[in-house]
């Protein structure tokens, strides 16, 4: 004895999703069957206008109801600044600082050494094209500073310089989180803080 | 500047699934969005299977693509016996043992004194019918052994008694589970373990 089929397909699909497990998706149909088609009917609703109405801008890589998207689009943004993140969210992160009127390219992931697959599914060639287009000013590298992160941004300074020898190519500070400890922070951490100290 | 419509669209409607917050429902978002059609298609479709085909057993309000369910509707199980749980869950965990071969009644809930809303749509008055009207030697209180659940079955075998003052209600034994350790056992469940010892 088992769940009814319908049952079983939707917790497999669910179980499918980023850290959703056979349990979790298990809670997931029977909160949805015990809730209601209301419930159940925006979920359909909102699934099926995301696979029709949103589309990879064909610049920046990043996901938009337009192509271009509202940024790339926007006389007002500085085109010669690009800042280069891993994945979409990274972007409204940035975006939500207030402090940049740039434009993005979204890489899609980071080079992982163990996955070919995905390596090649990264929007890298598409922004050696971009940066070789368009006369760009500055391209900020603006990955996470972990191993994945740091591989990806050191080949890509690599391939940027090859290309454009004057290309400026940056990234975010290193330094002491707001609200952290000194005892905790780690030596390379500190001791970039310490480098580059402002006043 | 913030997500496209049908992409905040779709975050709204994951973050109604218990245990997801606005950072999980993005994550589940761009998932999809990165990994394409086939993914979110085979999640629309089970949805809408879900919600075309799966239906409350009338007999015991187990959620099934059948009226009455597959266990209902068996001549081989005992339909003498009730067993009376909270979820469709716990029917599935307790049908895993293979140790039962009577019925169940899903209540869909337990009652909770503060939300009123909750204990009218627990399916007790189709369960106390149910007993009326067909000849059942025993109900078994199967619900979880914590606040909410002792209230209930305490309720329940109130009622029970109240309309058939000979009818058999039980519950499921106290005692220490598999692999536990003495020292960390309450007290209640361990004069439980000692009153109820077997050989």
């Amino acid at each position: 004895m088992s769940y009814a089929n319908p049952i079983n397909n939707l917790i497999r699909a669910f179980s499918r999703l980023p850290t959703v497990g056979q349990r979790t998706a298990e809670r997931f149909v029977f909160y949805l069957l015990k809730s209601g088609k209301k419930d159940v009917g925006e979920l359909t609703l909102a699934l099926k206008e995301l696979m029709t109405s949103v589309k990879s801008c064909e610049v920046c890589w990043n996901f938009s109801d337009t192509s271009p998207c509202s940024i790339c689009n926007n006389p007002k943004r500085d085109h010669k600044t690009i800042c280069v993140v891993a994945e979409a969210q990274d972007l409204e992160t940035i975006e939500r600082t207030k402090e940049y009127d740039g434009t993005y390219h979204i890489l899609r992931g980071t080079l992982k050494p163990d996955d070919e697959g995905i390596s090649k599914m990264l929007k890298i060639n598409e922004l050696m094209n971009r940066v070789k287009k368009n006369q760009v000013d500055e391209v900020i590298l603006a990955l996470n500073p972990d191993l994945n992160g740091e591989t990806t941004m050191m080949y890509l300074q690599k391939q940027l310089k090859t290309i454009l020898p004057d290309l400026k190519v940056t990234r975010l500070a290193r330094g002491l989180p707001m609200g952290s400890d000194l005892q905790y922070a780690d030596e390379i951490t500190l001791s970039s803080a310490l480098k580059h100290r402002t006043n």
